[in-house]
This record gives structure tokens, C-alpha cells and sequence, in this order.
């Protein structure tokens, strides 16, 4: 099985002309559409939506992702091989939450010409021409390490996206735990979801704080969200952070779209504080 | 073969999660979206497009729909089964009109674990650990029973629709006869869809007329049309009023919109009537 | 395979309703989506997406078309065989690319109801009662002749677009090439491809001219755009004139959409000519 992953949109039917090079090589094999519909050339998003799915697919799927901003420029085109699967696309950053997850097995650029599509593979459609057919051709069994050169997996690009960081301070005779990291996605619901993992609220009391420069007492207290468990511990309409089903701690409006409610001090990227409490 | 219907959009990777979940199960199934862009938590249209499609699945295709604003609530997941195949998702009125269609072979509640993706599914997404792995275990000749508690039918969940009402008026030597309805859904060319269903229409003249409150003479003639064939019995940028291939009567506008046209006077929900007359 | 290109949007379920009548007919056979985001009944979009799309499946593959205005009046339905595959749909102009690339080896007008779904089609949906079983019958080997009466090839209608028109003035020393054309297509990205195909760039420089009614000096130079190889050979935020993966000639906004770039003196169907010179 091969999902795919791009910025192509519905619109044209660019990602079926990737379908239809991957039918060419590997006939039976079929594809599943993970979301056409990334922002365009937004790696972050890409990468989110892949780490979001690519558990849920049987050992040994092929994850096709082109955001690939870089096509015709001297970025590496790279496949990757996990426990779980593969993973084909440019070396842009969009794979290292796999390598977060579990092993890299092996890791090699696309330099074999054999495994193109053509020789000479089109300057802006490296989907077409290189990651479609070296999926297939994953499918079909060939070899990754015949797909072109070994690459050091250190050397993987990494994202632009800062890692959440962790400080335990003390106070009176509770035992807290702060998380600072940020929006790292906006689903279509509106949901905010941070880089913060389940994990760190699994047990105790927690809430959620949205960072902002001018922080008087009010506009503070106005950006505090007490953790709860489901979107229905709230009044409809009313803001709940949770661990939403993606695996991280999400802010999100019961009924509606967090996103819009909180526009003016909530985006992509926005800083965010966790801090959890734990009575002794 | 698996059906998949839901409300979550084509932005994320939700519905390729699903998908995954089905092939970690049934690997070898194919799967068919009906529409994942149901407006957010419209049953009442995600009833529709159900109803329009399933007649046209090979019998015994699974067809699941994920529309579900009561997750992690204590309404039912459920699971039925009729002659044309089986339907897995949340007990709110979804499955509705399948039962007015062809009798209900067995209706389940989705009680068993056994059958969930893992033991303690996620709050806010059934989709996933509950009805996905469902479905791919219909799918792979499960029998339905296994699955749960027999639920009685007459205790499914209604849909909140009002049914037509239908009226023989007298009136001199034509044969008359009323029906009340509403517009039932508005697809996405903007035609006008009334719950009234084709039969009703099918010999002598009809018109279809638009209630309103205020209806002076006037405005009450504009609001009445003239039932035809297809849309081509009008001119271009005409409102039509005919039976759709979906099998009820419908508003729509030759080469546009009639949602758009009509915005003043019509919307998903007003009032409609038909009057048939047969000439003695 | 069967592929699939319509203008029925991702709303509603009817793209679905076709897929379920494919599966009745043929159950093993894949379909595989070009787009369903044509805009309503633009024939010259369709014909642009396939053609951009259907070199690239395995030979035999089956195209069905569906984007029909004249549904319900006395146009041709239409399936058409070449060396490539098949292609199903009505008879307004989609397919006439493919005559264009290829030899036509059969074409049949869809007379004979044995093929369709049922003997009655419904007045507006031909794709689910006659095109998409018809397509299915072809995916299952049933022979193209069998469908219906013969078709002339030169009889199919033609599209609405003017070809592009070749020139060679002379002037001072150097070999000049013009061509006339227009703007063919807006992608999804703002690409604003035209009806110029690869060749006629192939070597030696060229230029791009948006062509304009009011022709000031200063205004003229504002629309001319120098040959590129790929996008990054401009500053990001800049206009590129290149050949897209497509085949054509296109102007594209590196980063950015060009078609909102400019779209105050370009838009489909604009006039445009370009300009090759070769020094002697």
C-alpha cells in the first residue's frame, strides 16, 4: 500500500498524474490519500498530518509525501526506511518525527537514475518524475539501499520547529511541572494542537496558558484553560484543553472552532505554557 | 467493498486514519468515499448523501458514517444490517432511512471490544478505534451479532426531519392532491432538495410552490413553479422545478444556482408545498 | 483501471454514486480520481486535466469524463479507443486533445441501452446510468463496437479554443519565431498555462508577451517575460516564463500565484504571443 501527501490541491489533477505513474510500475498496488490539501509549501503542516497517520497503516506501507519547496534546487531527494514502513519525499524535514519514533533502519538518496520515471526528470515535478515511481518501485520490493546513495541520518534536515522545553519549579508544597512549546498545527476543525505530547498531563491537574507580550492580570486570566477530558466537560461554545486523539495537548471549542474564537491571540506558531500539579 | 461518509473535511489526515485502521484489519478491501464534507455535525445532510448513494454499492458493501457530535456522550454506536448490506456509526438518526426503505435484518450495539482497535478508545474519535475496525470486521465476514447487543429497531434514533403530509383538497372537476414539505438538503450545484419523493409527481401537471410568512399575491406568484422534465424545459438562468436523479423533487436553475438565486426566500428547512392536478 | 473527471465537487455524494455504479458492473476494477473540481460545465478545464493526466496510466486504462451541459438534450455520448487506453463521455469537445497526440482506433456513439444501467436513464445524471456502466463494461473487455453506432472521428465536436498560430517575421540578423495563443488554464497554484506546447521553446531565447488592447510603450514592457528554465531561476515573489511539467508554455509566479499577480491584465482566455530568437 502507498498513501500520499502533498500541496497539489483537488483542483488539477496533478497528484492522479503521480497515481498514474505509480500504476505504471506497480499495478495492483493500491494508494491512499493521507491530504492533498497542505498549505502550499508549508513543511510543518506536512509533517504534522504524516506523523498524525502513518501509525495506523499496516507494516510496511510506503508514505509518498511531496511539500517540496526546493524541486529544482540541490535539495537531497530521499527515501527512508522504518520498523513501520517507508517514507519517500525530499529532504526538506518533513520525515524527522518518524526518526523521533522509532529507528531509522536505513536512509538513502534518490541518485539512481534507474528508478526514475526518465532520465531526465522535469525541473518542477520531481513527484511525478522521482518519489512516485521510487515508491512504487518500494512497493514492488526493490531494495532501498539500490535507490541511490547512504546517508548519514544525522544529516537529515531537521524542521523549524522548536522542541518543547521542560522546567520543574518549586511552590509551597505542590509538586509542579512547566512545558513551554507552541501551536504546531490548525486542524479543520479549528483545533489548536500543540508540540506537547499526551504524556506529560497523563496524570494530576494541568492547564494550559497562551503566551503573549502584554500580559496584564486580566488579559492572563483570560488565556488560562483548565485540562479536561472530553470536549463534553464543557458548555457548548466554551474552550477545552485536552489530549486530543492525535497524541497531543490540544485546545479546542466544544461545538466550534477554537481557531476563529481565538484569533486574535492564537496562531501557528503561538508560544504556549502547560503546568501541571500535582498535590503532595 | 467499504463506504465512508464523515463530517471531517479533507484539510487533515483524519479520514486516512480510518482508512489505515480498516487495512490493518482488511487489508485487501477496498475502500470508496461518499463525501467527507457534510457540514460539521449535520446529520440531516449526511443522512442524505447516504441514502442517495448506498442504493448503488454492490449488495453487502459496508457502509460506514462518521458524523457524530455526540462522541464520547453515552449515545450508541450501532451497527445494522439489511438486504442491500450493512451500516456502522453513531445511533443519531443517520441510518434513519435505510428502515423506510427495506426492513432492518439485524441492528447491534457496538458493545463487544473485542472488535474496537484497542481496548480503551480515544474520547473524541470512534472513528478510528471504534467504527473503522467495525466495518473492516463486517467487511471481513464477521457476523453482526458477535459485535454487541441486539438493539430493537423501533428504538434507532429518529432523524429531527418532519415527515411530508399529504391532502386531497376538492376543488371543482379537478382532481387534486396537496403535499407539505421542506427543502431537505441544498447540494453542492444549489439545488433545492425537498423531501417529497419522486412518485408523487409522476403524472398530470404539478407546481412546486415556496411558503413564506408574508405572502401577498404577488410575492406568492413568484414563489410558484411549474414542475417539467429536466432542466433544459427552460431557459438558461431559469428556476426548474422536476425530479433530481436522486429521486425527489427539486428547485433547481438552469445552468446556476438556485440557492443563490432564491438566498431571499429559500434555505435548507423552508416550507414547501406540491400541487398535483389530474384534469377529469 | 478506470479514471474518473467531473464537475460534480466533493460536497455530495454523487461522484460516489458513479463509483458504486462502476462496482456493480465491474467489482475488482480500481478507479482512480483525475478531479471532480472542474468548475460547473467548463469543458475546456476538463479537457485540460485529462490531457495533462491520462499519458501517464497503464495502457488500457478507461477515462471517464463527465462534465455535460447538454445532459438531457440530443448530444452524443461518445467512447472513443486509442492506442493509449479508452475514453468515455459526452460528445462536447473533452476528448478532442487525444486526437490531436494520437490515433483515434474506434469511435461509437452510446445507442445501445443493453450497456447502459437501466433501459430509462434518468434525464440528468447520464454519468451514473449510462457513462459510468459503460465504463465498466469497457474495464471488464467488453469490445468498444458492441456500445453503439460507429462515430466519424471527423464529426466529434470541437472545443471552443482557437489554436495557436505560427509566424516568422524577419528581421535584422536574427531568426525570429511567433506564436499566438492564449491562456488555456489556471491551475490550482495560479499557473496561468497556455496553449503553446514545449517545442516551439525548445532552444535558442524567448520571450513571453502578455498581449493587451491599450498598448502603451511602458505597459507593454510590463507584460513581457524572458524564458526561464524553472522557477528558481527567478527571485522568489517573481514572474517566470517557462514550460511547466505539463508540456506547455506557462507563466508562473515563483512562490506565489500568478494568476493573482496579474490579475488585472491577465485571465483565461487572455491573448498572449511569444517571441523566439535565434541569433544567426
Amino acid at each position: 500500500m502507498i498513501t500520499m501527501l502533498s500541496d497539489f490541491g483537488s483542483k488539477d489533477s496533478y497528484v492522479a498524474v503521480m497515481k498514474g505513474a505509480i500504476a505504471q510500475i506497480a499495478p495492483g498496488i493500491p494508494t491512499c490519500d493521507l491530504t492533498h490539501e497542505v498549505p502550499p509549501q508549508n513543511i510543518l503542516a506536512a509533517r504534522f498530518n504524516l506523523l498524525m497517520a502513518y501509525p495506523y497503516f499496516p507494516k510496511g506501507t510506503v508514505h509518498l509525501a511531496v511539500v517540496d519547496p526546493g524541486v529544482g534546487s540541490d535539495r537531497r531527494a530521499s527515501a527512508l526506511q522504518s520498523p513501520s514502513g517507508f517514507f519517500v519525499g525530499p529532504d526538506n524535514g518533513l520525515f524527522s518525527g518518524v526518526g523521533d519514533r522509532e529507528p531509522l533502519l536505513a536512509a538513502v538518496s534518490l541518485t539512481n537514475p534507474d528508478y526514475w520515471r526518465v532520465p531526465t526528470p522535469s525541473v518542477t515535478f520531481h513527484g511525478r518524475d522521482i518519489f512516485a515511481p521510487i515508491a512504487a518501485h518500494l512497493a514492488n520490493g526493490v531494495p532501498i539501499a539500490t535507490l541511490g546513495d547512504h546517508i548519514e541520518p544525522s544529516s537529515l534536515v531537521k524542521p523549524n520547529l522548536p522542541p518543547f522545553a521542560t522546567s520543574h519549579p518549586k511552590k509551597d508544597n505542590a509538586k509542579l511541572a512547566h512545558y513551554a512549546g507552541c501551536f504546531q498545527y490548525i486542524d479543520g476543525f479549528g483545533n489548536l494542537i500543540t508540540n506537547i505530547p499526551a504524556r506529560v498531563v497523563a496524570d494530576g491537574s494541568w492547564q494550559l496558558i497562551i503566551c503573549a507580550s502584554h500580559q496584564s492580570a486580566e488579559s492572563q486570566e483570560r488565556r488560562k484553560f483548565a485540562g479536561v477530558k472530553t470536549y463534553g466537560d464543557v458548555p457548548m461554545g466554551e474552550m477545552a484543553a485536552l489530549v486530543g486523539s492525535h497524541g497531543w495537548v490540544e485546545l479546542a471549542c466544544n461545538g466550534d472552532s477554537a481557531a476563529i474564537a481565538l484569533k486574535d491571540i492564537a496562531t501557528l506558531g503561538t508560544e504556549i505554557k502547560i503546568i501541571c500539579t500535582q498535590i503532595i
